[in-house]
């Protein structure tokens, strides 16, 4: 049975993983018969985002570890805990946590810098060319783990496509049911809600996603 | 095209709405073209549990408006403002938020009260034989709504089982992939994570629910 590890970066679209997509990045690996673990980084959130107002909660901190495991009802574990060997392709779900937690790119754009363990756990799957998908925003990692030149998509975005050619990887449009594949590196990615007007356009892509994915798991 | 109001109880399991049902929920509504809106108590959580650790957060709040916010995308109205004359059905997904903030179940079982924002949403659908969906732990709310023997599931759990029977509803036992259907009141359920140990096994039931209630908008 194949094992994907799934990083989330919070729970909520503002402040953290993107929840529609990770729920079907789930759904669509179980369907797969694949086995998911979710990791989070073990770290403060940048900030925390009132949902309803759609302002900062001012005063308010919130782990991202804590949060990310209501995502994954409980069942998670600290990122430091990932060990790539155990797992045969790793997966990050968007939402802004991604571009906020993961790395500081909502903030820093093209000079982002990305977790240490972020990196390092992404780094690890990249160097033993086991395959990777990148849902939503979370492809503005790419460039900071992979080769220059590693293709991928946010959908169709000028400034977020500008910022990821200025680092060094190469973006390429996509439609919101789509995907961009790049073979050599093994990197699969879709724009999802970057793109998506409702929740069956997200999932349109994010399937293909993980289908591609897996299928890659097969290559050697 | 058809409008389904989705009441929602917080975002987690253990505190609020369960996360997986809510968007497999969502996902099948708009799946079936059908539109939804998602509607949440403007009320304290009974109290914010810790995902990671399963402990209750000692001095913490969050409200459950503001919460359900995070799991609707911040796409969410006030519970005070549904007015059932805009929709054509009313789904109740699960998690402990749906048997703590929706009601007190958790806490006083069989003598549970109903919030009365809640009540008085739920009852307007059952008087006008408009369809509902209840999910996982909120078929626990059915005999505070409907008439003496309302027939529903929560799968199977003895103790559960027994508490909606002494509320005044039938409980009938059902697979996690199945519905029970009570066709005079025009009531759905399904087990759900009462049962379910993946997630594929809680969409395979939910979907199912969600395409019960919506044929029945069909029958008048």
């Amino acid at each position: 049975m194949k094992k994907v590890a799934v990083i989330l970066s919070g729970c909520g679209v503002f402040d953290g993983s993107e929840i529609y997509e990770t729920v079907i990045t789930l759904l669509a690996l179980d369907s797969h018969d694949a086995q998911y673990q979710c990791f989070a980084p073990n770290t403060p959130q940048l900030h925390v985002i009132d949902h309803l107002k759609g302002d900062i909660a001012v005063g308010e901190t919130r782990n991202v570890l804590v949060e990310a495991a209501r995502l994954a009802r409980g069942e998670i574990k600290d990122l430091a805990d990932l060990n790539e060997k155990e797992f045969d392709a790793i997966i990050f779900p968007g939402g802004f946590g991604a571009a906020k937690n993961l790395s500081d790119f909502a903030v820093n754009g093209a000079s982002m810098v990305i977790n240490l363990q972020v990196k390092a756990a992404a780094r690890a799957f990249a160097l033993a060319k086991k395959p990777a998908g990148y849902i939503c925003i979370a492809p503005t990692l790419i460039a900071g783990i992979y080769e220059h030149g590693a293709e991928c998509t946010i959908g169709n975005d000028p400034d977020t496509a500008a910022a990821i050619n200025t680092m060094g990887a190469k973006h390429i449009n996509c439609e919101v049911d789509d995907v961009v594949i790049d073979e050599k590196n093994k990197i699969v990615s879709t724009p999802a809600y970057m793109l998506a007007e409702r929740i069956s356009e997200a999932a349109a892509g994010i399937e293909k996603l993980v289908g591609s994915v897996l299928n890659m798991t097969d290559a050697k």
